[in-house]
Order: structure tokens, then C-alpha cells, then sequence
């Protein structure tokens, strides 16, 4: 724990003289004050966070972190499991949904192995692994990990981001696969913000009403059977999490450190969201939600932290497809503050006062 | 009207066979069916407007249309009269929001001056002059234009469109800029969807709440004068309309009789959007909507027509730049159902029966 301490230690409020700055010159820029809504306050959010007017944000780098879950045993998901690893394999080659994306926003992709089911037989210089172990335990029976595994795994998560971050980093957005593991992640967004089962808890890949209402089921039954404590993450995390929510816990955390701003994607990115929130508050001043799953439970997730999310477009993919769609309205963003002209230089006359 | 009624006679139904081509295409894709939400139903909408599942999208088109309104010399704008021409500047200098916005997703803007109340002094190859007058009429007191000059505002959109059809156009966005055309395009789309004043009126660029009570008094009055038949786009737009309203809803019928997908912008272009619509309803499925205007008519304005927004962005500016930035989405849609991996060329299983 000392190791994830350090990291959380070095999380600083946000630098307030430099979102001053930016509001002002937000302010002098031909428009009526404030009519770019989100635009202006990402804007100056990138400014408190990176203390700088005009940051660079050419080096966008998306972390898909991939494990499977004990718990998809129980016929929770649509797919099955060994969809987890092949989709790994998709991920490498080129061919998923967040690599279309990704190109799309010229982000590079880094795909983690948190704890896929199987050794993975492809290697590749974008794959690290970091496997825990080969999936969780069915935590309707067990802890999905021991206390020991859920901070290795958020440990895994900060030595990513910090291997990545020595090549250059400038944003990052989070992306998860695992079957399973919205089940995972309703348990754990149950847990923290003491929400009923049914209001965070969604069909995920697409279940049929009898395998939704076993779903709610079996995540009531889990956290009767555990009782997480709602204020230690760690317990959480070791009861009903997953390798790859604690690693996107750990990567969000570091990237928080670095003074680096977090693209959060979908519902399994929000509840790995509310673990880092709930290991150090300040994280969420570093956050931008890109937009509102489907998944019931991530609105919950997100309104928790005082998160509001940038776009509408019923998504339910994960990978990371959302943050990579979001990283085009950060980058837009920061034009508007830097390649506006002002009222002055426009020679626009001011509102009437 | 004949003009008018000839270009409305080329709006024809969305081509199903390709839409059902897409739908397919997009399911054979590796993810959970219908999991990218909005984007496979972009996707598929393109499919169905241009015929081709992979069409270009290389030439983007932002039309920002100015004019003057009688109304502004009511009080019911934050800004003086003489800022519409100093945007038109603006706009051709590329100080502007859209100008930002649009260099980011790589459309070009073509700036119309449909009747700015000055003449404007400054020549450019970006803009064109289609004034049907120096401003509309006070419609507090009189029509703001005559039905003549409604049709001639609606043609001279058309003619825009046309001439820049010409040298390419894949995709267009609607924007505009005027001081006093919230107060119009709540007027309009009071009088449309058949909404009460004060459920259509917002603060447009900022008036205080003295401001505000007074707009909304002044726009029930203009509606009890006038008694626009709500059935009679015409009616509407002559008695408390805009000219670059009017343009704008030339555009979009122009775009549809020629298979163009519109990206419709904020309230404004959602007013012009409704007008269009009233004169022919079938446009509706050429047209994309951006994003959920702050001036809370918007959503009715869209609701009324089957639309739902695509960002969240708290944007008030128009001008075309929620559009702008909604380009950057429907690109996106385009290369998830081109280029992701399907299932068996990935080789990953599909979902349990």
C-alpha cells in the first residue's frame, strides 16, 4: 500500500492562477461569455491541470486493459468467455472498435493483459502483461481476489501508465474487456454509492430479461454474502472487482500524479473511476467523462463524482470507444481558447452593460 | 412558390435496400449488436441518404447565414444591433468560433449575407451577398417580411447551396448569426409546435431577467398580432421570421434534393429545421442533429421533428459550430462500420443463442 500512498501523495488540487488566466482570456474572445458551455470549461480544466494555456495534447495514448471474471460461471453475460482473450487478439490486429477509433483521433492504443483466462499466444509491442492471475474467482462464492492481488493490481495499473508516460503522454483515456465484468462493476458502483442493485445494473452485452433479473440476483446475493465496506476501495475492489477495473483504478490514479487529464469511458471506466475517488478525492478534478453508457449504473457512477458526461450516443461497448470519441472535443477545446480573436482585435463591440 | 415546390419534389425517401445492407454489415461487426448506439444509426442513416455504405465525407460545407431583425430594437438582445455585420468580419477575418471549429474538423465556412442591415463594406470569395433586405421589420408592429421575401429568402438558400454543390459539397452544416434571431426562432417554433411562449424563450446571448420577462411578453404580443397559421410555413416566417432563417431553410431542402446529410446546429438552425420541415416533412430524415441547445427551445424544436441531439455540450454560440463539431461524429460512424473487424475475420465467437 505504501507504493499506491506514494502515488496518491503526489495528487495536487488543481492550479487555480492558471485557470483564472484561461477564464479571463476565455472571456475576451468574440462570443457571448460562457456560450461555449463545455467547451470553455474543459478548456479551462486543461489549464488547471496542466498549468499551461495552450498544452499539447498530440500524444493521446487509450489504455484497454483486458481480464476475465469468475463470476461470468454464472451465465451473467451474453458472450462467452473465451470472447475475452480474442478480443485481445482483435485489439492487436487492428480490428476492434476502439482501434477504428483511436486511429480516428490519432490516439495509440495500449492494450494490457490484467488477467485474461489464458496465456496469451501473440506478442506484440503494444501488449504488456501484467497478469494478476487467470481471472478472478466467481465472488458469488468467494472474494474475487485477495486484498493482496486488488493493490498489485492497481500497482500493475500505475507501472503502465509510468512505463508509457517516460514515451510521451499528454492524455489518456481509459477502455476495459472482460466478460463479465459489468457485472463487477454494478456490484462495485452498488457498493460505493450504497445504490440499490437494480437502479446500477444493466444488460450489459445484451442479455435476455431472464438472465437480467438472475444478474441483479446474483449481485444481491454477492454483496449479502461480503458486505464491502463502502469507504475502504481496497475491500471493494478484493470482494467484487476485477483485475482490469483495479488496473484502469491504478492508471488513473498515476495519470493524476502526472498532472495528465483522464478521458473516462463507459461503466466499467466509471467504476474503476469511483475506486480511484474513493482512494484519493482529488482525482476527479483530472477526470472528463466522455459519455453516458447505456449501462444504467454509469450516470450514478458519474453524478457520484460530480461528473457530467460530453456526449449522448448509447454507447455500450467499453474498449475505451467512448473516450477516444471525446478526446476530438478536448482537442477542440483548447482551439477555441488559443485561435479565437478577441472583441479588441475583432473590433467587435461588447455587450451592453 | 414553383421553385420552391420543385426542389421539395426531389426530396424522396431514404434508399432502404442500403440501409438494410448497413444494418446488416453493422452486425457482423466485432461487438455486441447495435453496442455503438448512435454511431451504427449514423452509419446507417448515411447508407440510407447517399446510397453507399462508404461514401465520402471529404467535402464538409458550413453555412453560416447572416441577417438583421426589426426585434433587436426592442431590447431583446445583450448585444447592439451593429455586432451582426462586425461577425460577418469576423467570420471572413476566421477569428470566429466556427471558423475554429470548422479548421478542426476540415470544413470550409461559406458566409451569406441575407440581409444584414448594413451594407457590408468588405469583399470576399467566402462570402456571398443574397440580401433580400437591410434587416426585417419590427414584427412587434408589422410582418417582419412580406410573404414575397419569404419565398425569396427560402430560393436564394437554394441557390447557395446550388452554386456550392457545384464545387463539391459530401455533408453540410447550418449556422447562423444575428442579434434578435432567438427572439424570432422562439417566436417560430411557439407558433409551429403550438408551445407556450415562455416553454420556447431563453436568454440568447445573455439579457437579465428584466430582459427576459419583457422578451417573453414581447413575443406573446407579436404571436396575438399576428396569428401565424401554424399549418403555413410561409405565414410563420413572414410574420415573425428572419431571412437567414428563411435562407437556412432553403439549404436544407436544396441538401436533401440532393442526397446531402445536414447537420442542424442550435436553436436558430432548429427553427429553419422546423420551417423546412413544415414545407415538406420528409427532410427530416436528411437531417443530424448536433447538440442540445442551452435556449431551451431547441429540444422542442427537435422532439417536434423526431430528432435527438448527439452532444452535450452546453453550447449557445451557433454560427455553425455545434455542427462543426458533430461533423467530427458522423465521420467517426463512418469508419466504425468500414473498417472495424467482423466476427469471423477476427475470429471471435458470437454471442450465445
Amino acid at each position: 500500500m505504501n507504493k499506491i500512498k506514494e502515488v496518491i501523495n503526489k495528487i495536487k488540487d488543481l492550479d487555480n492562477k492558471s485557470m483564472q488566466i484561461a477564464q479571463k482570456k476565455l472571456d475576451f474572445l468574440t462570443k457571448p461569455q460562457g456560450s461555449l458551455g463545455r467547451l470553455e470549461d474543459l478548456a479551462k480544466q486543461l489549464a488547471g491541470i496542466t498549468g499551461r494555456l495552450n498544452p499539447s495534447l498530440k500524444n493521446k495514448v487509450v489504455f484497454t486493459l483486458a481480464a476475465d471474471h469468475g463470476i461470468a460461471e454464472e451465465g451473467v453475460s451474453a458472450f462467452p468467455q473465451e470472447v475475452t482473450a480474442q478480443m485481445v487478439y482483435n485489439f492487436l490486429k487492428g480490428g476492434a472498435g476502439i482501434n477504428v477509433l483511436a486511429r480516428h483521433v490519432k490516439a495509440r492504443v495500449v492494450v494490457v493483459d490484467m488477467g485474461v483466462k489464458e496465456k496469451l499466444k501473440l506478442q506484440s509491442a503494444k501488449l504488456k502483461i501484467k497478469k494478476i492471475g487467470f481471472g478472478t474467482k466467481n465472488f458469488l462464492k468467494e472474494k474475487a481476489m485477495t486484498r493482496v492481488q486488488a493493490k498489485q493490481a492497481v500497482l500493475a495499473g500505475v507501472e503502465v501508465f509510468e512505463s508509457e508516460f517516460k514515451k510521451g503522454i499528454d492524455i489518456i483515456g481509459t477502455g476495459d474487456m472482460g466478460i463479465g465484468n459489468t457485472t463487477s462493476s454494478s456490484a462495485i458502483v452498488a457498493a460505493i454509492t450504497a445504490s440499490a442493485v437494480s437502479d446500477v445494473t444493466g444488460r450489459g452485452t445484451g442479455i435476455n430479461e431472464k438472465a437480467f433479473k438472475n444478474k441483479v440476483k446474483l449481485i444481491k446475493q454477492a454483496l449479502k454474502l461480503h458486505k464491502p465496506d463502502r469507504k475502504d476501495a481496497m475491500d471493494v475492489l478484493s470482494k467484487v472487482g476485477g483485475f482490469e477495473i483495479a488496473g484502469l483504478a491504478g492508471i488513473i490514479l498515476a495519470a493524476a500524479a502526472r498532472k495528465v487529464p483522464v478521458v473516462i469511458d463507459g461503466f466499467i471506466s466509471g467504476a474503476a473511476a469511483l475506486i480511484a475517488y474513493r482512494l484519493c478525492a482529488k482525482v476527479k478534478q483530472y477526470l472528463i467523462a466522455a459519455h453516458c453508457s447505456v449501462e444504467k449504473g454509469h450516470i450514478i457512477a458519474l453524478k457520484f463524482m460530480g461528473l457530467k458526461p460530453l456526449l449522448n450516443l448509447d454507447l455500450r461497448l467499453g474498449e475505451g470507444t467512448g473516450a477516444a470519441l471525446a478526446m476530438n472535443i478536448v482537442d477542440a477545446s483548447l482551439k477555441i481558447m488559443n485561435e479565437m480573436a478577441t472583441f479588441e482585435s475583432a473590433q467587435v463591440t461588447e455587450k451592453n452593460t
